[in-house]
């Protein structure tokens, strides 16, 4: 990626990182108008936020990721009061006995990659350019972060009717669980402050540039409106997996998450031919029968074929027409170790996970 | 109650208050057996804990309850660490920025009555002699302290794994809900400390004596064995309620609690009567047919027709014969504000409270 580092952001930039956040959300991380529209009650039209890069800050400068957790197709429907990020962010601070000098990405998406500025704003910090996924991931352990045996806790949960909570947990895969259990009872989704890191640790394990990324991304589909598939495969070593129609969508909210599978029968050059794919708030594989066209931890995202906007999980719905584009993962990703924590198997999918 | 207040408890005093514990448990609050082990594991042979009157400290002294929350079915055999107490009280005195003065005890029960005393013995503290119930209820919020406004919350809890988490909620009912979604990840019992309260905030709200009570309760089932239903209806104002053995049992584990229904069918003087019990980890009503014989907020407990034990809810088995005791509970149960909170109707048993 040659494109310059985005350094300040103003909320017709955040539009760009909103839409682009949602096509490396791969189907997850929540809608990028839900992530706008929060933005705007939030954050009125003065507010600009630095974003820096890591090496920017001393060794031991606290970052802290701040994210909205639970299904999607709850997150649509359920708005930020507008007090849980200052709450959260005392909470850690309180609990770390340290400040906060800069707020993090956990990961891409359109609400995800938006609800940072919004904290970013709110308490006048700067935002890393960079995230822990390089992507969305339904479960908290999936991060770089867990790859260089950084803690998910001291982690902080708030709901919008001021019930808070904080975690301290064994593993980063005991603080899903909780986390998860208790996402379920607050409604479905809330807000919370997790990996607390310094800048040295996060140095080693960060996906840097990620926000510049889905900014550069965000351009190109305003660009290219119904063409910004073609756009982003050439920009992005992309492939055009697939375009057709929806044919049918099998979507359950069980354990917190969204699950299902969407079907689509080709459409143009793709005629007929039918693939299957399957999500858990983001889409995790995508075939033809038996045949592999991708699977994560590579992305895999639908773009409306009209409007070039991504089409996440809980969006997706009968008769639409998409192009259905695979993006390789970050490189990070690719190692066995990696792998057992976020490739298909862990997923229960009976796939090896083949690149891109 | 003309009984001396004990002052000091030593391991064979315990006992006396795990057994007369369990009979205020109301077929709750844990089995004594239990909370006998875990004291003899935490406390060794040495140690003895002083017990105060909650007069003899300041106003502003930091009292903490300990107890364990979950299934009592669950609790039977998930054993504590030995390092949730400390952890707690470390996460509470940090959150509250104070040392605790004294223990207490939540809720009277087997367990519950008996692990306030390994938390006292384990931090060299005294307990103060009362408790929030005067018996065991099924859900966190039913304590005196609720009636009072005192919050649940900051609320700590562990599990024998190591994973903590405390909670800051808007209601005594969310700190329910939201702890009791944590208790069924944690594998359905874990350690908490929650209702910080000072001296003064107690005074007005504490159920006083309620150690002394369970003590001389237990020392009464040691001296009459078998006939220790007749001593306690004696001594406490009780009502021989049933005599009968246990014809059928339906225990289910649901929402964190152990629910169910037992049916007696009458031995002696109750010969070709039946009766039957409900319960939510506690006994809530007695019922022949229509007519109410007991419910909650009374106390209705079984007792072993042999040994003169108090049978818990989970420990209840087909063929066993049993006494049923009532026990008026302390008056502050009895007021319409207080019955909205445990009475028969707020468990959705359609019966009025009619005292016994």
């Amino acid at each position: 990626m040659n494109n310059p580092a985005i350094t300040k952001i103003d909320f017709k930039a955040l539009k760009y990182i909103a839409d682009g956040g949602a096509i490396l959300g791969s189907g997850g991380g929540g809608d990028p108008y839900v992530g706008r529209l929060m933005a705007q009650q939030a954050w009125g039209s003065n507010n600009t936020v630095a974003v820096i890069d890591i090496d920017e800050l001393p060794d031991d400068a606290l970052i802290l990721p701040i994210a909205m957790m639970g299904a999607p197709t709850v997150m649509l429907e359920k708005f930020s009061s507008g007090e849980e990020i200052p709450k959260l962010i005392s909470m850690m601070e309180r609990f770390l006995g340290k400040k906060v000098a800069a707020i993090l990405c956990i990961e891409a998406g359109g609400l995800n990659s938006t609800i940072p500025f919004i904290a970013a704003a709110q308490m006048q910090l700067p935002i890393v350019d960079g995230d822990a996924m390089g992507r969305a991931f339904p479960e908290l352990q999936m991060v770089t972060f867990t790859l260089g045996g950084i803690q998910a806790t001291p982690m902080a949960m708030m709901d919008e009717k001021g019930n808070g909570a904080t975690f301290d947990t064994i593993s980063n895969s005991w603080a899903e669980k909780l986390a998860r259990a208790l996402t379920i009872e607050m409604g479905g989704a809330a807000m919370v402050s997790l990996y607390p890191v310094t800048a040295a640790q996060c140095r080693n394990y960060l996906i840097r540039g990620s926000l510049t990324k889905a900014h550069r991304i965000g351009q190109i589909m305003a660009e290219h409106g119904a063409n910004a598939c073609a756009a982003l495969v050439e920009e992005f070593d992309g492939t055009h997996l697939f375009q057709g129609r929806v044919r049918d969508v099998n979507r359950v909210s069980e354990g917190g998450f969204a699950r299902g599978t969407v079907k689509l029968e080709g459409l143009g050059d793709f005629i007929n031919r039918e693939i299957t794919l399957s999500f858990q708030n983001e889409f995790l594989i995508a075939r033809e029968g038996d045949n592999v066209l991708a699977t994560t931890p590579d992305l895999i995202t639908l773009l409306d074929i009209f409007s070039g906007d991504a089409v996440t999980t809980e969006l997706v719905k009968y008769g639409l027409p998409v192009n259905v584009l695979g993006l390789p993962c970050d490189p990070i990703w690719q190692s066995p170790q990696a792998l057992e924590i976020v490739g298909p198997r862990y997923f229960k999918l009976d796939y090896d996970y083949k690149p891109i």
